[in-house]
């Protein structure tokens, strides 16, 4: 019986996940999980489509409550406790009661680091004014929403335009809100090329989204009563009822940091595959955590609702005695706008070029389902691959219903270190509802032998 | 300059693939093609689709008319000819000019065999009264939708219950025709093991698709016109004023076999990876010929566009004087009724069984997309695994809309050697639209670990 206590920072999903996991293994074992928020093990990328209206309740985001891991796992989960410095030698955490406003010490055997990421927050003047919002808790979500809900905004302006802002463009919409996009960049979804992202911005703007790239935030001004007024970028003067910052996140790795747990270059916890820190007996998980990047063989930063829970799995499973390896990302990833999909993985032909890989790419378009089956609609296909070995490296696909999940079979191909010839090889699923007789990644695969 | 004669046998995907990957190639050879239906390459999947009323015309389900290839392609191909003998000794085939009926011999130094596939027609009492049909040719779906356009049936008796009775009861469904589908299987769709075909059998009875398995055609009676009246099963007679029979489908691989060609223990005229008879410079491809099956290693007949494609693209390259391996099959299909999708890969349970492998099996059901999402459904996915290597060896996946082309990161799985935790432990894609966290693909995996 393992008498060892575990104490997690953080409870959404790598904490949970982990803690879940060990409370299965070690029925016995105390478990203490410190939350500064209000909320446990919910759906942070389901927001924007609570937002939008899609889904009645925050309830139905929240996958598990406090007290349910309380009952039903005996696992002590506080919520609105805050750790606020690790002690690495007396093996003990200092946490504030938020709610009492009072600090006191808890002691750990085995200490779980899942702190998650914070949205990067411009400093920009007027940042705080009431209307100005980024997404990260789900009170975050919350606080949207009941805003929209009281102050009827007509009109919006999402600065940036990765995942975040064309997944807030659509609740907006949903919500009857004009939205205004704005990015630094020269195109939208950064992680996917220019061409197959110049067809996401074509949409948005057929979706009555107006955009503007390469257009830099300088500052807020506000309403008399302290609210957002405007958006003022380095070109213009934007009209803002709501703002909704998506400029990026960074992991919540201070309180690491100040414990001298050793930080990796990307601002991340660094961690082995094991998910150990550089710490005796302190292991990290999730957003606030790096990963193995399988094609680059790096160490990177990705927070990603899947990342978490591999991480939460692998620590849970490595804390109570077992033995895994996170199996590492490739930077997979995807997502919708209305009915336009969008999924990427591996490297863009963007990446290679700064990883200096000799590499070669085919963009392809053409029609799912079957060319002649009603509502057959335009996808695109983009690969790229190493110009030596001929192996995939990364795919990008831009589609309609139906689509974007077809970037599985690329990620497969890519772990498996198939060449495009193998991918085109493929006895992949045919029928006219689905595509025409070579799948459209087929297609693509095909142009590159 | 290649001067060598070619005669392709069959005018539909893979004859048709062949010949115009050899016009690219050798721009200056002659190519002679005999196609002893109406039409030329076209999208026979699509027929069920056309029949429903999806697609306008038939005119849309062809890929190219036989005057385009003559005039764009220089390939003289004659439609309403029929071979009916290979001289492989005088190297000429005999021609049949169906319209003028007239026999004349042809001479070629390579041929191509592309001769496709009948349906199975069971030899019952009066199954040529008017108003019965198979699916086969391009004419024939043309023929069902003119029966129902002239005779507005109203019952119809599908006999089988496998791709073509599952789509053409859709079909049927769509032109307001009352639908009854009868096996002899204790099952439908018997490509997929019995736990997986019962969710098919249950939305199909919620569908109003009334069903009889393990039933048996006995013979139809006709009404005093001669056309359909009933479907006589060894249990009841059922009225009918349309009946489709989709019990199978045959090589037509007579042809070839007359000639001394040798015919696989399958009825699918023999070929290697090249697509080479056991005949000197003659070739074969498409639904009339084996495959290479890429788990059991044995050579199956699969009628399936797909591999008619790859089937005529390797012909073409090798016939054209390039080296190209047809790369295998492993029995991927994927079909849907309403809105319900339905796909398979490798091997079934029951395939494994049958193969005395010692293997295990999972099968899980989740919802995609994430649960909170509206519209969430049920998938279920099933694997089967060899219980020693821990390889993935099949799955079989039943859910809704979006979820069958799932199949393809399996069948990249298994064309890569995977086991279980390989594929749990791949980095896919992940948005609350599209599935939870882990996919359901991953969640089968899992529960194989």
């Amino acid at each position: 019986m393992n008498k060892r206590k575990l104490v997690v920072i953080g409870g959404d999903a790598a904490g949970m996940t982990a803690a879940s996991k060990i409370r299965r293994e070690q029925p016995e074992r105390e478990i203490v999980v410190f939350e500064r928020g209000n909320h446990t093990s919910y759906a942070a990328c389901g927001m924007p489509y609570y937002i939008g209206g899609l889904i009645d309740s925050e309830e139905n985001l929240i996958v598990r409550k406090p007290e349910v891991f309380r009952k039903k796992q005996h696992i002590d989960v506080r919520i609105r406790h805050e750790v606020t410095e690790i002690d690495t030698v007396k093996k003990r955490v200092k946490v504030r009661n938020i709610d009492k406003n009072m600090d006191f010490w808890e002691t750990w055997d085995d200490l779980l680091i899942a702190t998650g990421a914070s949205p990067v927050v411009p400093q920009s003047e007027n940042i705080d004014a009431p209307g100005i919002f980024s997404l990260s808790t789900l009170q975050s979500g919350i606080n949207v929403n009941n805003f929209i809900n009281e102050n009827k905004p007509a009109k919006a302006v999402i600065v940036g335009g990765g995942y975040i802002g064309i997944e807030m463009a659509e609740a907006l919409l949903a919500r009857s809100i004009e939205v205004t996009i704005i990015d630094m960049a020269p195109q939208l979804m950064t992680s996917l090329d220019k061409d197959m992202s110049d067809q996401i911005l074509a949409y948005l703007k057929e979706q009555q989204v107006k955009i503007f790239l390469e257009e830099t935030l300088e500052k807020f001004t506000k309403n008399a009563d302290g609210s957002v007024n405007s958006v003022i970028t380095n070109k213009q003067t934007l009209p803002a009822d709501i703002v909704i910052v998506g400029v990026g996140i960074k992991p919540n790795a201070g309180l690491a940091a100040n414990a001298g747990i050793k930080i990796g270059k990307n601002g991340a916890i660094h961690i082995n595959k094991r998910c150990e820190t550089s710490a005796l007996n302190i292991w990290a998980a999730g957003d606030c955590a790096e990963s193995f990047h399988l094609i680059t063989h790096e160490q990177v930063h990705i927070a990603l609702g899947t990342v978490a829970s591999k991480h939460g799995l692998t620590a849970g499973i490595n804390i109570s005695g077992g033995n895994m390896e996170f199996p590492g990302v490739m930077g997979t990833a995807i997502t919708k706008f209305k009915e336009m999909e969008i999924s990427r993985t591996g490297l863009s032909e963007k990446e290679a070029k700064n990883l200096n890989i000799d590499f070669e790419t085919a963009m392809i378009t053409t029609v799912s389902p079957a060319s002649y089956y009603p509502d057959a609609k335009e996808i695109s296909v983009k690969l790229v691959i190493n110009k030596q070995s001929r192996r995939i490296l990364g795919g990008q696909i831009v589609g309609f219903e139906g689509t974007g999940k077809r970037i599985d079979s690329i990620v497969t191909a890519i772990t498996a270190g198939f060449t495009a010839q193998q991918l085109m090889d493929l006895d992949l699923a045919y029928a006219p509802p689905f595509s025409n007789v070579w799948d459209p990644v087929q297609i693509a695969a095909r142009r590159l032998l």
